[in-house]
């Protein structure tokens, strides 16, 4: 196979520049850029942006689409991009819980990337980081019960709200919710659940989560109370962990450490003194638009790309 | 009894000069400020400040000594208040966890600001509001466990981490730790979890605390978890907390609307997904500086000058 054609769609976003920057310094040499009209003709770490027209992605010369644009868009436009051959890679949450279409982290379900028809689906930018570090430990222990607090960088609601956080006086910081409302919870609550059993294959494992954005440009960190089938000290789960795929433990996780490295950060592990039997309690950290996104769907196409070559 | 002769030691602090606000605007006219001997003579909230000294607290002029000042600071000066016939009530964590010492949120155990020898304990500005939550629930079905992860302002570490987060560029906002260890977990964990239960004279009450400090100025959230022993629907909770004291109930609580208020804001009222059985999560928000510190004091000061003039 020749250098893979990969096609960056919604190349100008928050996590569009980063799966770009993240391309080059990964030696792709055939990226194109494709963005709305109105960011059409624009360049964008040295490529031309191009319009994303349902012809020109079905025109059939795209291995792998990377779409980071909004879920109408991706609904509107994925189907194009499959049509003209493509493998499309979709960051949106439009297809993620789609029976047929996998939803993958390659460190915790990699081989379900192979099993596409023609659309793979990149979580939540909170469920990737969670998932990292607990398949490890369902793996050790069986997972019983999870619950997560968030703090969700604005980057998480793209580059208008970056612009925002930076223009805002710091008076006027705060701490709270932008997500739309399902029933009871936020709709980044159900997600995180819905995709958290989708992506380690246990549909009823029981997950709360409390959803925050955050004053910060980069990174999300979430706090996570684990309780576990089998009994899993706090020393335990740290030695699993510091073996894990995609994580790097350490003592006190932060956003800014997180922040354009590639690896979920993972620390503050402890017993949970609040849990009748096996509970846990840690904390991580991940660069939301880094292994929360461009690099998760990098990853997922790279597995693609190597079953391509055999 | 004339009126109260007010003494504010540290109130060119974070806290005092909310104190110092507070009390004005609640009419207290014998009000005296005290701090260090660097900011004496300096005028603040129309008065000059004079040097703390053990025999100025001695002197035996102040009926109510309200200390903002570090641990150590308040462990050399409350006892001399205290000689000098004022009743302290101390801010620091100095005395909270000391035998004999009414550590007091007066929503929650009022009665026990009256048993003081000299000297009430004010608890940390997450106990407060988080027991204002969880007592009333306690009282209706029993509280079984709790998990707490907080989003801390810089403005609990004082004035000076304020003035240092004005000058942070905003790419350096971050989310982290800035309390000493002790043993796994933070010095703010373990407080939280040993205040709560003493406040609540619930010694064996399992709490689990992950403490976050936020880029925000003013306001501290927090996710919580509750279990109960009885059976707690979300809407009964909800019920309960509309008529709490020092409690109200919104859509989604913020630092930024707690801010300036007296009121502790709760909301986000829903089941816990994730519980065995009678769990509840929600989310709450309180002005640090206001009701989690020195309202807080001043509330205690007021239910001892109450039962003076009985």
């Amino acid at each position: 196979m020749a250098d893979p054609r990969i096609a960056v769609i919604g190349g100008t976003g928050a996590v569009g520049t980063v799966a770009l920057r993240l391309l080059r310094k990964r030696g792709y040499d055939d990226v194109r850029v494709f963005a709305s009209a109105r960011s059409a003709g624009r360049i964008i770490e040295g490529l031309t942006v191009e319009e994303a027209t349902p012809d020109a992605l079905a025109a059939g010369d795209i291995d792998v689409a990377l779409f980071s644009v909004g879920t109408s868009a991706s609904r509107e436009l994925v189907p194009h991009a499959v049509r003209g051959g493509a493998v499309a890679i979709d960051k949106s949450s439009a297809y993620r819980l789609v029976d047929g279409v996998p939803l993958v982290v390659p460190e915790v379900n990699g081989d379900r990337a192979l099993e596409h028809d023609g659309i793979v689906a990149n979580p939540n930018c909170c469920t990737i980081p969670l998932t990292c570090a607990l398949k490890p430990l369902h793996e050790a222990a069986g997972l019983g019960r999870v619950r997560v607090s968030t703090y969700q960088a604005v980057s998480g609601a793209g580059a208008q709200r970056m612009d925002a956080l930076r223009r805002e006086p710091v008076d006027e910081h705060n701490v709270g919710v932008d997500w739309s409302w399902e029933g009871d919870e936020t709709e980044e609550e159900s997600k995180i659940r819905a995709e958290a059993q989708k992506i380690m294959e246990l549909p009823d494992l029981p997950i709360s989560a409390n959803t925050v954005r955050v004053p910060v440009l980069v990174g999300h960190a979430e706090s996570v109370w684990i309780e576990t089938e089998e009994p899993l000290s706090a020393a335990q789960a740290e030695e699993i962990l510091r073996s894990a795929p995609g994580v790097q433990v350490v003592d006190t996780p932060t956003p800014r450490d997180a922040a354009q490295t590639d690896q979920v950060l993972v620390g503050r592990i402890r017993e949970d003194r609040a849990a009748e039997r096996n509970g846990l309690v840690l904390f991580l950290a991940c660069d939301n638009l880094v292994k929360g996104a461009a690099l998760n769907a990098i990853q997922i196409a790279e597995l693609i790309l190597a079953r391509a070559l055999v």
